[in-house]
């Protein structure tokens, strides 16, 4: 049976919301999870809660990592903080899978410091699921590596490729390079060199440049970009995306005839919004870690919690870090 | 009188739907538009329309520069394209404006061998405006430069609170540095350094990092970042604003009950769908250059080239470039 750790302390909605899903978890899961974070205030809202008590364990942790701490820092002196603890747990086997809503840079850097990297990695790479028309693509990297050289988009594209296959069941995983032109020649100086070398790859089905508008349209299941345009495209869909939505919840309520029009259309609303709910809000695992570390969204709530719990034990399951292992082996540079 | 160059053979519908827009325009401005391109095809199509000739002369141009022409190339060969004619008659000051919706590459290019930069601006830009929930921004660079230095990003700062002030009358433009976090270490190398240069640049009002979650909340007036990050951002608003918009059209169509609700909703539908479509679908100058270039989509309608023969007029009646130029001559580097 898998065990699944949790950063109860990390978010911004730590650790009440953080709490409050794994108790939700505990219900329906397989695995035992393990929450990570001040005994006193887990136990203490456990007490008023119904949860299955076979599924849950408790390992206290005397300090939080806050947004503010400088990562390198904060993952060298805070050893009893709920990320560091988690992390450890993790590198030690006593659990299968570490899942953390706190600071991005602290958990990626703890995850390479403590954990450490899968061989023929050079960068982890943080690698969400994004929502397309025909299903999700994987957006690689959004954000951990903000300078990269061309090297590291090959071992992106390879384990954005293992991932496609072995957790969304993706036989051959089309890969794309996010470029500002579809031809060849086009792009700044790291597109154009690491478009020769992932056209060289025989590891990967790349199939060339693609443009920013054709995100959407699921021509490619892997999106290969560095750290600083996955993350734009990340929080722009975040930001346009609730921004339309809202627009359109303005028109709705706008008056009896359109309050009335919303009520006709709901289902389908939030279908759309449920599409988009699932980019933003769900876990993404940190691709090239020697462990399986998973980041939620800084404003995860319960909901959010539950759901990428569920995910961790997908991946758990899927053994995803084992075949990222036996396929990143190989040298690239 | 001003006087407004079009490139006829340019871009996806030319020149049928380029030589429409002049004439439907032809009948509401004050400048005179000089038509650039084939004479015989020109004076053809403009037999059967109704224009007014007082506003409308022809320049015969023999030859058509490509979408696929390599940009610099084609400007040093073509000699006879109707966009290398229209670029000397800027030059020359036969005219005061020239549009194309044509290769983004050759046209930049050609602006830049042709007319010439402004004094203290290394490398033009091309800046877009964006619809955000307060009203627009400037998006500068959003595809002229992928490769850029820190200081060009302040050139672009300025260039951009320049036109913003003189164009869209903000008094003191609020400039803000695209980037993967808002506080001043976050960022790729480039960003960390621009955001040092611009923090002590005096010229403009500098409000910081401001990540892309937040592009539409309209904060800024100015987003400033490299080409490559600022065509990502703005293909990607338009294939995914695309996608949500067609996403909603099918959940309206779905049945009878959601035509109906579709129907009621009709004018408040069409109050979004015309806010993104003026961010695709406007044109954009290519600021820093001696003379007032802009650009229009590709695949531009008669509707888009009327739009942006007004729009050049305003700024041609703005006194765009000669504000830029006043205001861009002192060294930044």
């Amino acid at each position: 049976m898998s065990r699944i750790a949790i950063d109860v302390m990390g978010g911004d909605n730590a650790p009440y919301e953080i709490i409050k899903g794994c108790v939700e978890a505990s219900k329906n899961i397989s695995s035992t999870l393990v929450l990570v974070g001040n005994e006193q205030i887990i136990s203490e809202q456990l007490k008023g809660a119904t949860y299955n008590k076979d599924k849950i364990e408790i390992i206290h942790a005397e300090e939080v990592i806050t947004m503010e701490d400088a990562p390198v820092q904060a993952i060298r002196q805070k050893k009893q903080s709920s990320m560091v603890i988690g992390l450890k747990l993790l590198k030690d086997k006593q659990v299968d899978g570490f899942i953390s809503a706190g600071s991005s840079g602290a958990l990626l850097t703890g995850a390479t410091l403590i954990v450490g990297r899968i061989r023929g990695v050079d960068r982890p790479a943080l690698a969400p699921i994004i929502p397309t028309k025909t299903g999700y693509s994987l957006l690689i990297d959004s954000g951990a590596n903000a300078d990269v050289k061309p090297g590291y988009l090959v071992q992106f594209a390879r384990m954005g490729s293992v991932y496609m296959k072995c957790c969304m069941g993706v036989e051959k995983p089309k890969v794309g390079l996010i470029n500002i032109g579809v031809e060849e020649e086009k792009g700044n100086q790291l597109t154009k060199e690491a478009f020769k070398l992932l056209s060289e790859d025989t590891q990967i089905a790349f199939s060339g440049n693609i443009e920013a508008r054709d995100i959407p349209s699921g021509k490619v299941d892997v999106l290969v970009c560095d750290g600083f345009v996955g993350n734009v495209v990340l929080k722009f869909m975040e930001g346009f995306g609730g921004w339309i939505l809202s627009m359109l919840k303005a028109e709705f309520m706008r008056n009896f005839k359109t309050k009335f029009a919303a009520l006709l259309l709901k289902k389908g609303i939030y279908t759309i919004k449920d599409k988009f709910s699932y980019s933003t809000k769900g876990g993404a695992p940190f691709l090239g870690v020697k462990g399986l570390v998973v980041k939620t969204h800084g404003s995860s709530k319960a909901q959010e919690i539950y759901s990428t719990i569920f995910q961790t034990e997908g991946f758990i399951r899927e053994g995803l870090i084992e075949k990222l292992e036996s396929n990143l082996s190989e040298n690239i540079n």
